[in-house]
């Protein structure tokens, strides 16, 4: 039976509803896909193994995302990191490729796998028509990982390309992932979303993280300290010593420009900071955010088009800021509530988060009913 | 009997501890001041009252600032507001005014009244040398005072510079915080601070800030979702839109240039964000930090000067960005824990955060003992 | 009979055509205005005299600026000014009052006569809805003028904003170029514009500065040294420290968002370069642009809007970002071959720039035909 | 006989002189290398070739750069462009790896041979402590290489590195700049140097560009429009539509903070506008500056170092700015004059630019002698 996520467990982040799926592929057209590198155990081999990591991949949508890009934006929180791609993201407004995250060493080969996939579908690229920007994330899974091997190779991240798909998707420690620690436990990929009222447009928005920050005493969940009373296995100063990062993916079907969706990656900070994090001096805390609602010709025919746009001063705005802030704060904890436990390298251990004895503590904050459902979007 | 603060109640946040005044005037040298104007009462009458605001001026030391400055950096979270001074900070890297925060409509007045003091104390401003850069923050405070009125005047301003002085300070509704709302409740000026651990060098963070934000049902104390069962009397759509901002100063002793205070900013979002604000769109999000470390001549003999300066990679830094937000989010409860109700224009009310029933709820969370006074600094 | 402008002396900047003014005011709707205040000499008596400031105001077009919007940005590229309003802009991307330009001192004040401005023209403001944002620019007049007075008041600005008008308009020592300097000679209000080709759609540009930056050395007038060869009587090193400072202010009637206003504004540099200017230490080079081409509601009645955006990789931004750097280029010369000879404080004369010797001189380097007059827009 | 360096047809660029080598190698301990790669003609075959790419790597000293870092800086002028590596420079201020320059769609190889240069510098990167950050620059050489092939290896990486050296380097088409064009010439490497006055501290600035940008008719050459009337043979729009970019690299033994190196920076844009360049749309336009002034070590042991550093306000800082915008004109100009014809892809040419005849029209131009050697330093 697997691990419930936060909301099958009975905890409800915040006052908006989730999406059907409460991930990010609850935005239409939106699609991840993963692939997990798991072999070998004992002592770390550099370049050999163990290999605890993988690589995630978001789609904007099933189709050539060069030829028709989306509006995109990029945000960062603590540059401690090695994300690539943001600059041109900054002056364009514009995503143009898959996202991908990975483990921090792989950046390089995993962009340059990208830029393969994108070659293989607009051969035009660096002939007729300029070049490609592709934009990877990552996080040090070093604890567990041998991230000196950067196994992460092209076939994998095809592999994940073709494995993307809409629908729920995999979450805890798959992909990007596989080897990643959050608040001194297993972290991994989490997913959630929010959809705000109807008279503030009805839009989606979700969240994908791969998390991997956090000191163990400082995770909280709903407001509860939970990291105070419920400490990882063997949690000593080498153990717990911050490595850590995040990167965060959102995804809207409400129309914005790259400057809104640049407000909406501030708001990603928010649900972070709820979960425990302080951006810690070593954690790269990225966010990367893009928009369906309208696509964008690399060639266009003509020298304008016509967009309908969102105002910033309406009800839609008010709404979208809490939804990211819930999203992202819930996409941790089911990254968290997923997760299994997993020896890695060196048997480095990082363990589940203890379910039983988390929901306890939560259940006893809440006896006086005051930290879940009492929210309601007016 | 005043109200008392956070602390004071025997709530505690975080896990440093605080410095002998927890204040922002725990770092040594650092002054604060206010001027704070009430006046009339009942129907609002555009440029004459009633009078509901005032202004708050934080000194990086008790000498001329402009001759000697300070480092300093500014952050800019959500940038819906006035606060006026921060590209010269972010070119130079130096505070060399008092920081001054008022009402929203009453910057340029301020700014001026700065530029008066300046001038009186280094005569040779824009004759014999350059010109002044001064820093203003500001607050909506429209709800409760004749915000177009602009009744901050230089006298005022000269008056709270008059005033200031080190030592703990007046919080609550004074100054620049006599008019300004949180949570729907009044808030107004709160402060706090830090003390990182003596391995980590055992320098000082404090923090003053101008509460003006939040939505009622949002507050979130220790954890605790305090405004989904407290709400404000009356309070309606009307009363609660978000119309508010949050003004935040740090000082710290630490031996920082402005890239790295500029880090300490980032992490007041932090704070902010524990509190229960998502940066709504129409909350004019700023932090100003600065270090008293080391003062820089306006004039100096020589090409170069010697400096201490803290690594990033060590222990301070670790330390610091938690002490930041730890104290931003106690220096914001401490404003609503400390301000008294407030009756402005058209007999708009702002009640004080009732804290009686607040410490009971507080108490009915912490019963199993986990919110309070577990953290300890290793 | 007054001085030329740089293209009725037969000099000729760049490659695209002018608007019919060779203005700002090209871009239709575009006001400017100027109140010039030149009284008393002899010796400076601080807060006294003698006077040779001013303000200048540029509007977007005359009505409700606050109600309607225009799209806009901000860019600086050296901060080493008191430019105020600008995060506001930052994160909205809209102007919502008249733009004014004054001396460094004076910014406070002038901020606070358009906050009258915009409450006397939508008295809802801080009463029914939220604030104004105010955006103004500055240079260091303090050469010339008695700067610590701070002699612009409200008065004055109001004045410019009656005086605001379409058509060519005054350039040279008016408004706020009264009392700047210009690679050591008279500089000041200086503006040009540039049309791009129909089949680029056809768009104006309009650039309109205040010159206060430069050594004299540096000059460069297409191309050609000038100011190694003529320099200001009596230039020693007192006279010609580098103090100053340029503002431009970029108005188009290209449909773009504020990303792209942004990406105008970073052309703006490569005019300023051409004319000698190295973005000197103490230079604040600012720049804000605004683009008349859609309205802005404040109070939109439905989430969205539709518009009509440029794109990006068509041949219209391919001619937007030369028309920049060539108006901007071209208005800096302009203010310094309208401006005439002035006597300020204490005696100081910023001489107006010898026409005829200048004429000479490019006249001679142009001998072989090669510096005017051969580009054409293809 | 090799073609000429600017200085040495004769020509000077601006009033400073240029250290010993006119190089960025005159800053005491920078290296640079280059691997060249050249290979097959005709016909594009995407994939196997023709290949006219290559990669430059420049080192600020010859040693571990990773356990002992220099402060550095980045600054994006245009930013279209796949440049890697930024947002761990501004977040922390240091460059920890060679700098490597190469062509866009080879970013992603580079950068993980940059890795695995650094993995085996310091075998404990990832293992006992955090990760690398890797910087990496480039421009499309498309028009003559088959950019698709990403020809650039470990291997080619490695050889580049091996080859760094002190002393004058190769320019012209070698390295990254194998295959580049700048104002429709052959392009490429450039470099130059300049020296601050002794009395403002003596120190250097070295500047070396990757040059691929720029339309044929606004080459400018000392302020002289040679591309008005010099074109490269058969320049028809396909063969100069503007896809350009290039990479500044800056550095100095002045005792900068990453803030000031970021104000250096700035200046890059200058020598780049004076050469004809707009920052056009498709160029992106990078910087990166280093001061190899201190090391920083990676795990220092002190909580605090000290450090000198450079005032703002003296003449130091005064005459870097010029310094750097004078070394990045030459430098541009010293790619052009000494890059030889290239022949690439599908027959398509990069002639050299001729210098008899630009010479001559320089000449010309300065018959009356104002545009050389006239600058002196005060």
């Amino acid at each position: 039976m697997p691990r419930p996520r936060l909301r099958e467990a009975g905890i409800q982040i915040g006052e908006l509803p989730p999406g059907a799926l409460n991930a990010i592929t609850d935005v239409a057209g939106v699609r991840v896909g993963h692939a997990t590198l798991v072999a070998g155990e004992g002592r770390l081999r550099p370049g050999q193994g163990p290999i605890r990591t993988g690589v995630t991949v978001i789609l904007p949508y099933g189709g050539n995302v060069f030829r028709q890009k989306v509006r995109g934006a990029v945000h960062t929180i603590n540059g401690f990191g090695k994300a690539c791609g943001f600059e041109e993201v900054r002056e364009l407004g514009v995503i143009e490729a898959p996202i991908a995250l990975t483990n921090t060493l792989n950046v390089g080969l995993v962009a340059d796998a990208l830029v393969t996939y994108s070659l293989s579908q607009s051969p035009e690229i660096g002939i007729q028509t300029g070049t490609v920007n592709v934009v990877v994330g990552e996080c040090n899974d070093g604890f567990l990982n041998d991230i000196q091997g950067r196994h992460v190779r092209a076939a994998h991240v095809h592999a994940a390309l073709e494995a993307a798909a809409v629908g729920p998707g995999a979450v805890g420690g798959v992909g990007a992932g596989a080897g990643t620690s959050c608040f001194g436990w297993k972290g991994g990929i989490g997913t959630a979303s929010r959809v705000v009222p109807s008279g503030a447009g009805g839009y989606t928005v979700g969240a994908l993280v791969q998390s991997n920050f956090g000191r163990p005493h400082d995770l909280t969940i709903c407001g509860v300290p939970v990291g105070q009373r419920i400490a990882p296995p063997g949690s000593g100063p080498g153990v717990t010593r911050e490595q850590g990062s995040i990167m965060i993916v959102l995804a809207t079907d409400a129309p914005l420009v790259s400057r809104q969706l640049g407000r909406l990656c501030g708001r990603a900070g928010v649900g972070l900071a709820r979960s425990g994090s302080h951006h810690a001096h070593g954690s790269g805390d990225f966010v990367i955010a893009f928009s369906t609602a309208q696509r964008i010709e690399h060639d266009p025919a003509a020298l304008t088009m016509t967009a309908t746009l969102l105002a910033d001063e309406r009800a839609a705005m008010t709404w979208l800021f809490p939804a990211v802030a819930e999203a992202v704060e819930e996409a941790i904890l089911n990254s968290l509530f997923r997760a299994e436990t997993v020896v890695g390298r060196d048997g480095n251990v990082r363990h589940a988060l203890p379910l039983k004895d988390v929901l306890a503590m939560l259940r006893d904050s809440s006896a006086e009913g005051s930290r879940s459902g009492e929210r309601r979007v007016p």
